[in-house]
């Protein structure tokens, strides 16, 4: 199957070629998303967009944060927290709370205009107090995955894809590929 | 011009109706909107969505709501906000904050399937810091509009009406009626 996977972040492609070893073709497209803290419901009608203006089979992934202390926000609107308050501010609207436990979401879906495949994955883990330097991107910095003392930002690669959403996302969405 | 209100909040039906002292027909319908801190863009997107599925030319209406110390936030996401946090939580989203200040706005589409018209109003005021009880809806209970030392919810409806963020988007709306 001819797949293109289409994302506007050259970063989420190294990191899906490097996951998966592969080496899918990817495009931009300019989608508009829709408005709801519901994962799956978000990247299930982004692929529906990608696919009408591409017409070939699509991927498209989405990811979501979750503060427990703030019921399902930032969630699939973490983009917007980030743009709007930065790691500082998001690590802030955590002041005060007890609880700075978090949820990494990542929904993959691939569709080829007839059937819809969803892919999705997650990571338990904490907010930093403030974001730590390092590589990574988006969100890597205030993350904190369950049972280790720093964020994705301060660890390599290999040790992030161990155990990242995406990766998980992306082992299943694997195991799928080889059996069509 | 035959205008229908697309809203599923009958709340909003009637303040439209007290307000323009009109007696326009309304329907709701379950209407994806888009993902944007952009209030303009999500209420035209709204009233195209509303127009591809009645064909008749529709009214549609939207409110934001910012706390000027989170950026553009929660901003159009105010609806997800609530139902995550309660009005109790996003009071507490601004502990510690000096900046309670905040902007309501309302923007109104007329769209007949050729020409959109967006008539806009705001109010300015601050968050209180619990919510307080009375009448109204929404965030109504939260806001605090500037000059006032009460909030929405606690003052009668022609006193909200004479300075709210969707009285003077309506007023506009009004005005333009007129003229066609």
């Amino acid at each position: 199957m001819d797949i293109t996977f289409v994302t506007g972040n050259k970063k989420k492609v190294s990191e899906l070629n490097r996951i998966l070893d592969t080496d899918f073709a990817h495009t931009a497209l300019d989608l508009p998303e829709i408005q709801s803290l519901d994962l799956e419901e978000v990247v299930q009608a982004k692929a529906k967009a990608a696919y009408a203006k591409l017409g070939t089979p699509v991927v498209v992934e989405d990811t979501s944060l979750t503060f427990n202390a703030l019921g399902k926000l930032p969630g699939t609107f973490i983009k917007f927290f980030a743009q709007e308050l930065d790691y500082d501010g998001l690590c802030q609207l955590l002041e005060g709370k007890e609880d700075r436990s978090a949820v990494v979401r990542a929904c993959i879906a691939l569709y080829d205009g007839t059937d819809m495949h969803v892919f999705a994955g997650e990571c338990n883990g904490t907010i930093a107090y403030t974001p730590h330097e390092g590589e990574g991107f988006g969100f890597d910095c205030i993350f904190i995955p369950e049972g280790y003392g720093k964020t994705w930002s301060e660890m390599d690669n290999d040790v992030k894809d161990s155990m990242s959403h995406r990766a998980r996302a992306l082992q299943k969405f694997a195991a799928y590929l080889e059996t069509v």
